[in-house]
């Protein structure tokens, strides 16, 4: 790009050579200046498995501090994977927003940056802008494949499904669509983002990458099931890339393809107080059904307020804490594909 | 009792007037100085409903802040409970530690008082300590019943279930059992507590009172299936207790009996890291069995530490955010009853 | 604008219908992810009051977080004008900073952002630079009065008066000012703002609308007088314009009008320490009197240091808090005309 | 005092000898080993100036640290009296809450403690305890005239009162009275506490001394005419106690009395939200009407909480702060005696 | 004691066996129930290394949790001792407040506790409280030499020497002489405590222990000089002692005897400031020597306080931040014995 | 230039004229307003000394504002520098980032802005980029010397040196290392920037000034010899250039040169943990020689991890605290120039 052509080289110090061949061990490192440390860093943990010259896979989990299924499964696949089973490279990256991962927050608290509205990030911005820069400048052009694994943090609760967006190139559309398909979650999920603006997943795609991203259950943990999920969708796309080879075929999952198609999915509270679920994760609903109530906790004997599906489908989505506040999604429902 | 004779009264003055027939929403008002109001108080709502002279239900909800089912059945029934249901008094405080609720933690922002252990409490205490001072020795003595509906809070989640304790007036404790069985959840639970120092519980015990408490989920969050058995659950015991007067007859769910026969039922962890379960909540474990691992965060390519049941029965609890603390309870096995 | 042609469009999302006859209550709800609501907004509560085609009044309190006479005199006025006492549209917006608002702070809790020196805003920063944007772009546009509310906030105190700018466009200046005449406070003010960069009377001006402002009292309260004074103001000035048609007169005070010259008019203190004032608000005042004197308090025993006027007037405005820190602006001597 | 004779000596070491004729100033010095020094102290400045035998006065401002008219007129004393004018010993302590007073609130900063509410204090207790304790045990038994001088603080505003307690010795209670008629505050207050434990107050009246206290404003500031009634008042009791001997008769005001006969006088909030104070300080009352009003501030359209007078009077005290929140105190009727 | 008798059992739950031969490697389990873990617990690295029925040490550091020699030598010395080195047993907790270890502060970051003035602490007390409780009434009754290595934290810095108390027990008192003389420490110092309450040193001394604690340097950090003089102490004690059988023979080093004499020895800030140094430690002193001067910040051309010595010596320890508080210490002068 | 041109002009205010003969202490003054003061500014302390019109000297310290040794030479030098002795003009700011210095903090408390990688800055930025701003357009514009001095704060420790860098203007060059030799500090250093950008020095030297800085210490305090050579090196640079024309010639010491040849000079931890330092500083090291362990903490028994020299050389600085953190610079081997 001409734009970026005029910017000042990363800051970021890998300590791995993405060159060379076999698994190695190391750390991005970011110099980060502080009160506590003057000549400090920020040390993001990688893993490069590489064999030969095949396509290049890169997975990132936490890009969102508080969100775990990704993180897991790739230390996880990080200490399993031996270079003999890869035909190229697996760039793996368990907890992309490392600051915000260690805290157990969505955003940095370095700089209460949220990395997926951080993009194309600022080699001389703030340390959530200079990791955003690094992957959009150097990680992202290394790769063919890019995986990355969000779930809903503490404060929203997913029903587990991947996902690809309607894009303009079409045929990269399908090669994201198929990648989806390997993942093998319980749901698919076909997402037209209404604001795209400053997020990983169009910085790959603008790429011209096959992207792929997984919401996978949420509340701030991690359950068995859904890192059992993570786990396993992972080495599905890999081997469904030819870039995993151990011989094994991708386990498929009977799955369900999901659609947001309007505004219409999300409720947002116009109250705060105590929310009462009324529908649990992956129910059906219909149009005018109470989703959920917000009962005031000033004093007992008021009336709650209601909040009802503006369509049909499931409940796909919802708000986690037990306390709400004005503004706040409460809910979304997806409509069920066929 | 001779040793409280000579406390100071409490501090807290009610706006309602419990023996007044009919409802009444008001509040517990304890005064309290700080720097933002000089004149200030603490208010916890509470509601009273008496028809006529029979015994009195005293039902609370989070003792710990951040336990939801409680509050939302509790205000749900503070605002729909009329007085023509009922026979006696129901005495209800949805939400007991209130500046915790508010909050949205487990203890008290203003003290950090953890409520549960500070049983008599002192009137001329910490606020958590007055509140605890008041319901021992105003709330309690007037009280037949007493139900506290705990859930597992932000960092732990249970299976669900109603439980009493093993007493030494083995009369007590069967008539506490027999309120866990009217409760109906899907578990309930013979607890022997390690530690009962502090507790509401043994205060409420302590005065011969039938006393039930829960653990209905956890996470920080209520679900609409455990709201639902928090709901019916209250309504039970309520009927069975003769108090809800509403012609229903108790509604029974088939439940399994638990028990926690040692401190083997517990693991603590020995490391901090991020935290993969390796089973999910109400599933069955054999001694030896992975409960789950903790993988060190400063770098990829460790292993994780494992941890291993102790003995046979059921996932009954376990360590719910995705990061862990050396210390931290990360499962607690149950041993199911025949 | 040119300039503004290519900006993103504002992610402000209103729940109410500018265009619609009739009164709505509604918010302004601005997206906001962070740790404790990973798809939360800021709502901020709007009222629209419209009948017919007339001329449009944009009225705002709570520019900054502590001011409240404008608040309360604006949320009084949403809840009780009705549209057959308007001719045009009323656009109501008591708190402007809403999360300053809420948290009685003059910046915002989120960015530290000061609204009025955050104009023209940005769509893609940071929350209060979203707002000042929208009021911008969107709301302002909308609007032939617009009239914003101030107080001293919880640092500074005022003698209550409305005031204006000297304008380049005469004409533009006397529409101003006959506005504020009829607004009818005890004093009004002829404002020279010597550094007006990024202030929302700024953006106002500049797009050709007559401004009012205010600074009605402050110490972060509201009595009783000054709360009249705002209720009366902004009837009188809705009044005065043609946009309240409720058949009364615009109710008039006899004020007085002030100057501030030169910076001459402000004094700073160089000491930080215990302030003893020495004059009281509206008191005149010749140069060379003792304004106010700031004692150490490290130690007693030792002398105070002297802060003296430095031309006639009156005492126009002064530092609130008993405790000065140097730097701070001890006193403002506004100068009596006629 | 027997219980008291068993406990440890005061750790607080004056640097001042209250024996030596003359003017001192300098510090009570409290040991404090905290994090940012493990060998620090708390350094109380105070002042002795003593010329002779005869009596003893101590004087305190800032019992609460953000009352402001005691530490002005007491520093300000401080550094002007000499021991020529002086008959007996002036112990002047402008700060006594001091961490409190260098933070600007109304309890410390080191254990939140409220001093006074801290009496009798423990010499091995909290820093606020220790200062508790050392007035209690060192200072009180120095005194003949005790002179405390309070205002509102941050969050209540007073009509301008000298007051003393109903005392069960009723000599003392007239000698206490007549050192508030001396004080010539434009309001005098006859006050029975609801609740006096742990106060100085008590502690001095029970140590048989003549206690004057009063309350000169508020807000978290001082104004020239409350600092100028402090100046005053003070230098008029020690002239009327015999112990300013400058030849100057005591100051008249033409003042008048108040009462607070009953709780009736409180109005304490139910509702949080925006107060709109309806009425000022000084101004009459009758029962049933309006003091205040609090708007919901979630939305706008709602109505506000209304609150009025139980008894006729003047309003004598108000909640200060823009915001409310429930259980703080909103107005204090006084009523007037003719 | 009689007294202790009726206390609780602690809390604290080992996970080693003080009986087992051989090495190993535990806790000490502390429950402590908080907002971000309901069930977690402290845990405090243990290790016991056992050899037969000898006499045993207990060897603490990080009693204040930001001093390093002692902690870098346990832990080092806990993991290289083997059992057939010792004769009797050595427990060792390299961090005896660990929760103010972790967090590098003085005191504990969980309830402020200043362990060394929290004996003989309580099993129902704060975390700090119930650490010193355990110590009190387990540890301490296991060990014959009690060795608690300090130094002087982040604010403050010391020669290095080894010291024990004026026992009133002559006997005791020389025994602990005699094992000062053995930890070979540049200096060593004799010490009389002006306030000995709370401390870990009196609890040992009152049960008839051999005790040496040190001050080995400050500043937060820790020298490779100073470490190495704490890990040549700890060894030449055991040695001494008998417990460590190595063979080896109490490495000599030429020390210097010091006093404390008076508290003319302290000097004491009454100015806050930046503080300028004029002697630096180990330097020779005599009474009326500049040992520092306080420069005020507020402006330039201020004259700075100054402070002198009040005696002959050498300096013994110092003030350590470049800022300094009113009531902090700046400098301890310690006399010379020949 | 023609970049800087069409910036606004700085917000700071300056209460000294520069132009004037003699001594002046003053004020920057930098309006800020913030929650805590609506019309509040930062007052820097500055003083000017100007005897005629010879060259100009701008001294600053505290460009971090928790290095001490040039704020302490410096509040000395303005207080005790007379014109008389002065040829030309000394501009002397003892705390360049005033917020930070207060606070004793590297960076800012205001916006944790790193005054030394804000140059340029903005006069519409943070508070700590309008300091930049005025440094770089007014205040270097009219010196022909800078000195800058430096320690390493509280997380760093150096051997004492004075530095400058190298630069492609060899005139300017050996000017500036002509200007170092004359500050006779015990090293000098001749230093290559890896990354400039942002610094003052480089601000300074693109302007063609003379620029000195120093690395003096650290820790975050000062010693007694390290303030000496400040003091004696600022005079010897003043002398050197002619400003200081005291009579007295420049006091030579011998010092040695150091050189930090590449990269391989600085020691990254890839471990937190506790660290035991194995070298002091000024220590002669060879390249494999150990620096450095650290020691986990969760456990004992663990292996230290191993941090040894890359080259041979002298220990120039290294880590302060005892704890360490993953990315924090352990250590710097300086190479010594024979």
């Amino acid at each position: 790009m001409t734009a970026t052509a005029t910017l000042a080289p990363s800051p970021v110090m890998p300590t791995v050579d993405f060159e060379r061949d076999g698994v190695q061990h190391g750390f991005l490192r970011l110099p980060y200046s502080r009160d506590d440390s003057a000549w400090g860093s920020v040390m993001t943990p990688i893993t490069v498995v590489r064999n030969g010259s095949g396509p290049t896979a890169l997975l990132t989990g936490a890009n969102h501090g508080d969100e775990y299924e990704g993180a897991v499964a790739l230390f996880d696949l990080a200490r399993s994977l031996t270079a003999d089973r890869v035909a190229g490279r697996v760039i793996i990256v368990p907890a992309m927003n490392y600051p915000a991962f260690q805290a157990g927050t969505r955003t940095s608290p370095i700089d209460r940056g949220n990395l997926n509205r951080s993009f194309p990030g600022r080699p001389d911005g703030t340390v959530t802008q200079k990791i955003a820069d690094y992957f959009n400048r150097v990680l992202l052009p290394m790769a063919d494949l890019v995986m990355d694994i969000h779930s809903g943090g503490k404060t929203l609760d997913f029903v587990p499904f991947a996902a690809a967006h309607i894009l303009p190139d079409k045929d990269q559309e399908a090669r994201c669509f198929a990648a989806v398909a390997a993942f093998a979650a319980p749901y698919s999920m076909r997402m037209l983002e209404i604001d795209a603006v400053g997020m990983y997943d169009t910085a790959a795609e603008e790429q011209g990458k096959i992207f792929v991203t997984t919401e996978l259950g949420g509340g701030g943990t991690g359950r068995a099931e859904t890192i059992a999920i993570a786990k396993r969708g992972v080495r599905n796309v890999l081997r469904h890339a030819g870039i995993l080879a151990d011989g094994q075929a991708v386990e498929k999952a009977p799955g369900r393809w999901l659609d947001m198609p309007s505004a219409d999915c999300f409720r947002f509270a116009e109250d705060s107080g105590l929310i009462e679920a009324c529908v649990d994760l992956g129910q059906p609903v219909r149009a005018g059904d109470l989703l959920a109530r917000i009962h005031p906790i000033g004093r007992t004997g008021l009336a709650p307020a209601e909040y009802r599906a503006a369509l049909d489908g499931i409940l796909a989505a919802r708000h986690f804490p037990g306390l709400v506040k004005a503004g706040d999604c409460i809910a979304v429902v997806g409509t069920v594909e066929d």
